[in-house]
């Protein structure tokens, strides 16, 4: 075996669902440097189930015992969006560094306390947006460094599906919103991430579409194109759809005066099937693997999961900043604002923008008069 | 620091050109069982240099105190063909397990004794044929075992680039042959990786070309294509080339009479980019990089590199045999030997196929009278 | 039914530019029905030129002499924007068809003059938007036609390449407006042709970027983004770019409740060429055409300009109504003025929406109070 | 030029199978220099739907009828393989010009009347071969005349489906072979396009494979792979296949020295689209439109059919001698030849190769003496 027990940071997954599966994974197979002891799960029968499908030696159905109890030294939040908040100032408490799954949480004050409470306590929080360690895209990100592309002046984010597994996604009292909260979290923080956090956004403007596949099973939005202009002038378009048949798409277009880059995640990396039987698994959410389908491999690799997760822990080991913090999950959830507040609207909003409100998508299910 | 120093099993790599920086940077950031200790290059300057490169504690420039004094347990044979036998017989005396790079060496003599050197002194010998865990290729291979093609009737890979970096490819005293001896093999052993190795290759039929790119520097042959026929029907064709400018292209395409895959592992796995100006690094081999190119991440993860090393490594650790012996390379070695010898004859050689020969390009350059 | 040279319709060019090129080769390839016998510029050494290389067998540097004398049925203007109402004036007052290139004309009402020229004429008039023709896309339209997406929620062209040959496109007084006037127009005109001309649009939202490439020569913007809502909710996002090198661009996304399509013209038809030394022609704008590069063939043709060309003759011959008329220009032209309006005052645009003023782009440059 | 409905050159088609559609489609979409006013076919019913579908003025159930008395100066031979000669021979003594389908016909004594009849009746004969008026292809060959690739040294064309519709193909008294005869002879001629008919083949060497998809239905082969070298070095590697399920595929390789071209007619030109319901149409012989697919346009004008139909008929009106005659079906006949015999043998074939045999299939079926 790898490396001595004692030596490795211990850690409690909060969550069994489908994003934890993909942390418990990417732990085990590429973050040596860790190990998962402990998940929690608020059902004991799948908290029980995940901790035999991942070799995980303990599990709990209480969130206060998971936390104080396992012994752990970093908590990874993967619980609904309404429960990271708790989850993060409980951990903080506890005096453990904790890593917590996109969006940030349900609102700005949220997100205040879960960073006051993690600097107080002295520990690291990490805002776990995986596209920042996504091979493919940090090596774009690398080619407008090299300066490949000139000066960029517009980039374009996908991230798009048939919507996702677990029920309280579509609840927004518990997710905050749609697709936007779910999706446009990530191309929002992408934008930040390539442009360089120091490069303000100015306004937000966004379109928000609902009563499609699931319109039977939720208030939020399943389809949404936002654009976001920054103080340097260029334009972010990010598109999210839970709508989008044919399985998971995530891709980015790079424009700069010098050149253009395309990169696609999914397709992109891809072999190409034709089975006329059908077969086992495509790639996320692919629906049927009979006739053409992309077959994808090392799909949470690809996605960044496990660079980040090793890179949180090496923070840890090493006393050193994340690379995303619960103030970039902050400022994302601000530009997450203005796009449910410019949908609710029908304008743009400019930034800064710091209302008060319980949810995200309040914003545009009952907006405040203009 | 993940583990404690002495858990890792330690390796002593032999070789510091292109294939052996691979294989440094592998086992660096994806194979934490292990920890490399030393190396050898015959040229100092290249093996402190190397040495510096990738923080290793130890650099020789002589091969016996380098297996035998480093204190490895392993040996990573990363030098030029006609070595390969010299320095496995050397490790398996010296006790070491030796995972050693393709092609296995320049004579089924040479294969015998390498085989037998290591059964002899109770050590693994692993043959490097990264195809076996190339992500992708596997999941391929997973497709085929899941039925979604029906029974292949076909395969084809290919390697194709404009030629190696180290002078000794060209010189087929020191390689064995040209760019079939170099990168025939993989798809030679890919047949057998995906057949089974109880698949008997019935005969093989080569052709080869020569003059073309390098025909100033070399003997050895520049372009080849070679087909297969298996016992159970199966067809394999497998092209190479050190003659194709734009960069490494790698793909294969497997046949069955309910589907079909095509996968490839750079333009496949890349983002489209243009640049008016070019960049540092697009891909292996990759020419200029203005106008359109196809920019790559992780090329030594999705080719399998890390995979197969800490495979071989875990195998040590465990007491386990590896996937792909030197068995494995000693079948390829005859497939090799027989398509020098179609080629040289100008007609199919049927299997099996055992001759004397100092280097399997003579078989071409020199055919026996038929 | 094709004709000997008495049947044939005859044409007359107006203009001899990039458009009026492939306008002629298409006539002379897959328009058997049409002759063109005569061409207009403004240059006679142009206009001599032009008539030599396509063969044509009167060449005019006066705009009315070729109208009225050349004994044209039709008048094909493919002059700059500034000049098509008063071609179509004088074509439609001389008892001819006319043809007209995107965008229609500089304002509502040049637009309503023109159509009301042509009818009082009785004579047709055909806005040449070949989006609708171009065989791909009009593959994709009846892959919705029968259902093969479900129900459309969302819409997305875009059209891009480094920037236009001609100068007066980068002189707001010639042209009207920069990339959005030039190229944002197709994806418009395609909206309407997709949803049918009888779906209302709602509200347009348009972000316009200037000082690009082409920041020293125009003060027309060249970089674009409109977002379109449409009364049955449908979403559509047009793109456009005089800013992005590496060739021409043009590419559709539909997005159903129940499927979805990526439709190219030009990577998406091409052949891959890597190319050491360079050569010929690979696209439109292509830029270098060392390394790799996208080869295109029968370019117009993928575009859509000859069948729009024989659409028209064939609709002169048959005294039927034309599949775009000015009609749908001039509804194009006013998605193309509430979009500068939109990007002049920072928010989005009703419809209808029926400005004064002179041209489209000064509703961005100099926008009235809100 | 085109012409008035006497001045049309007139066409009768034999037969009414799946490519005399695509060849009446052809004519009359984009040759309106002629005009299809016959159909044969041996059955009646056959003929008549044929005619009536295609507008076409005659149907004949009699061959010499058809080609004697319905008053065309072209017969375009679309029949079973085994009835092109006796066609063509009437035709000739008909005093007509004859156009017809690969592969040429049954045996070199079949092909030598077949010239000779034509050339004692000063009519023209023409191959028609639709590679070689691919546009896409035909773009490849001009890169590679302009240099872009430097010397070639490699060529591979790849034409594989899931098996031809018609009932006679499966018969090899009626075809003459399997798939070979039916695909393969596409790039068999395709070298000698791209490389020069001056350039010799030297030898031929094949594997050819049985017992796929259609075991239970023909005894000839599903699947090849032939191998041709010629004088200059270059080496062709031609894979056809009956046995491919997914659609239609063809594509092209080309290697030079300096460059390299990758080509695809039919996922290269195609849109990409997700259906759940299924739909109409995606490509030839595509299987399911379920899941994902590639939508085709214009397959017929991206194969090349109009153009090579609209070449003969330009030549018929000019007297000149067509791009592709009898001498080159000639010359890829005996290619095929000896590809048969080489798989009968199991070696390579030198050419010449002149066999005394009734059908190519029987060279593998029932191999002479070696």
């Amino acid at each position: 075996m790898p490396a001595n027990h004692q030596n490795k940071t211990k850690v409690v997954i909060l969550g069994a669902g489908f994003i934890a599966d993909i942390h418990a994974e990417s732990f085990h197979r590429f973050v040596p440097e860790a190990e998962v002891i402990a998940v929690y799960a608020r059902d004991p029968v799948k908290a029980e189930a995940f901790a035999r499908r991942h070799h995980i030696a303990f599990w709990y159905d209480d969130l206060e015992r998971a936390i104080h109890e396992a012994g752990a030294d970093v908590v990874d939040v993967c619980l609904p969006n309404f429960l990271h908040c708790q989850a993060v100032l409980t951990a903080a408490r506890a005096g453990k560094h904790v890593i917590v799954e996109k969006p940030l949480c349900m609102s700005l004050e949220e997100a205040d306390a879960m960073i006051a409470a993690c600097r107080q306590a002295g520990r690291l929080l990490m805002y776990a947006e995986e596209l920042c360690f996504a091979p493919k895209y940090e090596r774009v990100r690398q080619l407008v460094q090299e300066g490949a592309l000139g000066r960029i002046f517009q980039l374009r984010q996908c991230e798009k599906h048939s919507g996702p597994h677990s029920p309280w996604f579509y609840d927004v009292e518990q997710s905050g919103g749609g697709v936007l909260m779910d999706m446009g979290c990530h191309g929002l923080a992408w934008f930040r991430w390539m442009l360089g956090r120091q490069t303000q956004p100015v306004s937000v403007s966004a379109h928000l579409q609902t009563g499609l596949r699931h319109a039977q099973r939720t208030r939020g939005e399943e389809n949404s194109v936002v654009i976001v202009t920054f103080a340097n002038g260029v334009l972010g378009v990010v598109e999210n759809s839970w709508a989008k048949p044919g399985g998971m798409d995530d891709r980015v277009e790079v424009y700069g005066d010098g050149g253009v880059v395309y990169a696609d995640l999914f397709i992109g990396n891809s072999a190409l099937t034709y089975s006329e039987k059908g077969y086992g698994y495509a790639l996320e959410k692919a629906g049927t693997t009979q006739g053409w389908t992309f077959t994808i491999c090392e799909e949470a690799f690809n996605q960044g999961y496990p660079q980040e997760l090793r890179h949180f822990i090496q923070c840890v080991q090493q006393g050193t900043t994340p690379l995303v913090t619960g103030e970039d999950g902050k400022a994302v959830l601000e530009l997450l604002l203005a796009a449910y507040a410019s949908a609710g609207l029908g304008r743009p909003i400019s930034l800064p923008f710091q209302p008060k409100v319980n949810k995200p998508v309040d914003l545009w299910l009952t907006p405040p008069p203009s």
